[in-house]
């Protein structure tokens, strides 16, 4: 057991990390920092405070910070620069906030003076990955515990027999094992475990919780429009939102429409394979919005070759390496392409559909001129075509030569 | 003027391939072999016939062709099993004709002996360059005749002035402009160029012919399987289909649900923006299905490295190097990765919607023992993890103590 | 401590196997299989017999096999074919040879009815994760014992005090440290640790034993020729040899034209930088006349799409995913490309350069008539150079306009 | 025929640039400014400029440059960050100096307000792409004048006539036919056509002349060493030298050493292949240094994302698309990665080697503490490495158990 003085834990406030905290004390006889992010889950924070004062932390060694505008301009709105989708559909929603936690969390260890960090994730799942790859990236000599992997409260009965034994207040929906597991912020909601486990089974109605079901949604389409600035969203409808509150008004509407339900099963980093179930209703609107205002403004080859880096930097925001040379990397060229992504995108939102209608900017690259199927006064020589198709048909010519197909 | 005898002329029975039927009679002083493909574009195919004749071509000189298995079994499904989306989002409906269509042309050529062949793309399009990329692959001494990019004709007016010089029949409806041009095969229609030529301009409604609105889309969903065999579909709802039948039969499904439109600006291969209009009703829930059966039978490893490859391969086959060694090295490495793809897909289509509600293989790499939030009985053991971020961490820790961020 | 009944263990003969293999028997009261492979290392594999017999191993437990055509033609001829370097400079010789040893491994524990395997790499370096990853992948329920990761034999004293206390043979030049750690195969030998661990310090001259010091080499420069059939090597100077002869040959003129080293610091799967000293005659030779003929039989798009798929495929073989799909998802796509990569190649070795002076394929590519700069007859029209240009040109244009650079 | 009024040429001075610039008056009847670069070719450029003039050029309207500090530092070194090669081999030397040189054509045409930029390349090359990619990217509307791709003077014959019949003075050893083609600046010389066109015929000894034959460099070694800086050479054995300075020291230690002769068969983006020999005796050195510094000051993570984008980028250079927007957000990417590649790297050079032997950074990542055969004092824990391989080998095992190698 190593020698921990004061550990910085991450607290929701709720009975796993409330067990965490007392087992911290407990196991390494240690003083226990709690910090509590508000990223949007929806939760009241306040209730944190009170806890973790009734279990014996000092007033100022409870940190509850609101990270949520911190959480989109830094780490939601470059991700989504990138359009990145993780295995082809998923939007990231619990991996990009995971180092922004870490980030907070060090910096309060540093604060105050502690040697520890310590988490509630499971030694199954990528979040430990995600939150220690953040520690040891911005603090290579902290101390790490994560009680999961260290603990033998392995089954709920054992968990809640501890909670009792050391005055942990148990509430009444936690006595039974909940039918899944949630994470929750400003971008996603996401349920995974027990009822969701066979992926041949439906998602059940009630898992869902931050979405309307499409079939409930309104019978009538509304039309919106995102106004974006060097790749950013700075505006619906005209209204200038800073990028929490924007993404915030773009979760209550996709939220009507029934915008952003995912069932997937993906790769683990760990390994495995898991079955989740996503809703990210702004998140789905927005990234269609930016795949839309880039149409008309980013140039082939820039627009290419994000789309070639694209399934990259998603695995790696995925496995948890927001804080690598890699990423870092891969934001530069990324953030290269945006200097002109400025412009007006319009969309209809109708039950579980984000239909791009139009988009228009003052740096659009799009030319009616060019392409027009009328007389185009001259802006393309057709005859070009004829020699860019027959060099680029040279080769093949070789080839089909030598190899007669 | 080169020195053509016999040409074999891509020729749809419209007004634009008579008149280059006509053109090619008149300027080469060749003779000419019709070929008329029936891809699925749901018109009937003798009347090209008729009009061929009409127009003096010899019996044995008019080729018409059933192509849909051949496409849908050899292009069509070898692309999906890519998972291929060109610029994030066009499931490349045109793109995937045009190498079958080339081919054909090419083996008739060489049946009767034919020194040329023709084509009715224009030359700001990409077609050209996908015909003719596949013609000099595969004939690389044919000559190709592009009359667009050679005649005069350069009007409307003018094209119908000929047509009516040379005794061509001009339907009534091709008097006046079309408001927009379409090009349709058994994967999708596409739709481009005038009324739709305004990004900002949303798509006029008489514009859609493949799908119905999904505001009009019936209100009860309707839930399908699709069972895989080896990365391809093989059966709707348990009954086996051919590959043609099996796309016809998503076709109708989509189109009734509202399934598969794309309002897109995308990047052509000759250098500018165009905007187009897609329906792909049946590829939509194709797309969609593949992606499903795929994540619980294929590993990380292999899918992440065709997520990483798709973007060059939809390139690829959007700028008609279908008939190229990069696409056939493209394909040997997905096709190697799709011998266990099999199983069923179960999908719930909504007014737009393609939900993927359910997946199962007897090749099911996802364990329930190992993710399980219950007790693993050893199936995982969660310390391995402890190791496994530790060593994943090392390079981050040595950069952060050098780096001290 | 699992329980363990039998256990193959690669078997060197040296003294840490032999420590090794006496601790297995102790630690887990196990019956031990010896297994020691002939791939080219250059000792007598004899004495390992005559050593396990010593040690109480059974005849029919001691497996000892000729592996170099297996490994040659299998294992470094696919690899080659891909070009790899491993950090743009390192030909993976000692990668290369661990998925092999693995595999006959498990055949043999298969045969004997072994549930364990056992090996001699240290916890820091890539061969554990290379030995291992191929064990799991042909077995996953083997059990794996890796005496360094587990034992308290933690140094050199320690080791010979266990050795001498069970009677296990310490040659004199085993007792006191060695300079430097070695691995050797018919492919190279590598040098790493100790008196080169600063990798400031030269790498002192009597480290090397696989080259001549290219300043002691022939003052005549050495021509010969390589015959190459779909990618792989198959004849020097028109001698048709089997893949371990032409790579023994290669070695030889390798050695004596100096040729082959290279001083190296990498980067290790495990995250940490180590600093090898590698010597490569053969495969160097062998790499380079690779390239040479590939430059006239290979189209450029599969060129270049193997250039670009090279570091993924070098950096999967080095981190021991030899037996993974995505490893054999590259070797399909590289081994499709090869079938014409037939042909000679003329070389110059000379006091440690190899240096390329001509090739000729029956199958080239190369078009003196096309690319002649005399007059070429017609072959190629340099006025599609114009209309390449312009159309290549046009987004450019289109952002030179808006961007005004 | 355009109507142009001022046309800016590339011009050398030499025989064939000075019959297009007589030409250019002749058929455009419009004035003719002349550029002339230094690049580091070593000529005289003073003779240009009588030239110029004797060819009626007014003195405003003659350009001499030298641009060589420019080239070195905003261009080749940018390059070299990367390490690109193209198709494994090629130090892009001819490539990196044409958008300087049609960058400065540009910005002297908008000067003198030119409507026209010509320059002296054929139609079957790839510098004429490289040249008006350049002048396109720069100045949309800018006309350009190719004329090998334009006039009849198909043959050295008619070319000299023509020279003949305009007074242009035809140098002796220029009326016969040359018996190959060079391109030279500080980077490298090229030659390529007439002797050199049969890829199995040896490079003669006279086509060489910016290196000495290895065979009779010195027999001694030389040991030098090269200081880095964020990425770019900035001292040798201790004396700082500004890039060019840099270069040229390199270039005469290189060519004293026989380093850096290439013989290669490329593929050009005209799409035939080319033979071609090229002499880069500096930049071979800087290329192994740069590489050596970053060994021991990149990351993991860093060092492989550039080895996977350094095939595209070299490819894009050499195409001629160094002012495009992804060849700016790979340099964006690149360049991030160079803030700490600073430190000092040991090379010895010897008859055509050039072997790194050692290599030291204020800002190393290799720890000597942590790899280390010796006792780590903790550094490393090898049972980690248990945990490590266990994860990664789960997806493994899962295959395996399900496809039974």
């Amino acid at each position: 057991m190593s020698d921990i003085k004061r550990v910085v834990l991450a607290y929701s406030g709720g009975l796993d990390t409330s067990v965490i905290l007392k087992w911290l004390k407990e196991t390494y006889q240690c003083e226990v920092v709690t910090f509590t992010a508000d990223l949007g889950q929806g939760e009241e924070l306040e209730p944190a405070r009170a806890k973790a004062k009734l279990m014996g932390i000092k007033d100022e060694h409870i940190f509850i910070d609101d990270l949520r505008e911190e959480f989109v301009k830094d780490y939601v709105f470059p991700m989504m620069r990138s359009n990145a989708l993780y295995e082809g559909l998923y939007l990231l929603g619990t991996s990009i906030a995971r180092p922004l936690i870490a980030k907070r969390q060090i910096e309060i260890a540093k604060m105050v003076g502690a040697d520890a960090v310590s988490h509630g994730a499971t030694g199954k799942g990528n979040d430990q990955v995600r939150f220690e790859l953040g520690y040891y990236a911005l603090a290579p000599d902290i101390k790490v515990i994560a009680p999961w992997r260290e603990w033998d409260l392995t089954s709920r009965t054992k968990l809640i027999e501890y909670a009792e034994q050391h005055q942990i207040p148990v509430p009444k929906d936690k006595r039974g094992e909940s039918p899944f597991s949630t994470d929750a912020n400003l971008l996603h909601t996401s349920s995974e475990g027990k009822v969701l486990e066979d992926p041949w089974d439906e998602v059940p109605d009630y898992v869902y919780s931050r979405t309307d079901n499409p079939e409930d949604a309104p019978d009538t389409p509304e039309v919106i429009t995102i106004d974006f600035e060097r790749g950013d969203g700075v505006a619906i409808n005209g209204e200038a939102l800073s990028p929490a509150a924007l993404l915030t008004k773009l979760n209550e509407l996709g939220k009507r429409h029934g915008i952003g339900r995912l069932d997937l099963v993906e790769n683990r980093y760990v390994g495995m394979k898991s079955r989740g179930m996503y809703e990210t209703p702004g998140g789905t609107i927005y990234h269609l919005a930016h795949r839309g205002i880039e149409q008309i403004t980013l140039d082939r080859g820039a627009a290419h070759l994000k789309d070639e880096l694209a399934p990259r930097y998603a695995e790696l925001i995925y496995n948890g390496f927001w804080f690598s040379p890699e990423r870092e990397m891969l934001q530069a060229a990324i953030d290269h392409s945006q200097e002109k992504v400025t412009g007006t995108v319009r969309l209809k939102l109708y039950k579980g559909n984000v239909i791009v209608t139009g988009r228009k900017s003052p740096y659009t690259l799009y030319s009616e001129k060019v392409v027009t199927f009328e007389d185009d006064a001259g802006a393309y020589d057709q005859r070009d075509a004829a020699g860019f198709i027959k060099l680029n048909a040279l080769r093949l010519r070789l080839l089909g030569r030598r190899d007669g197909r």
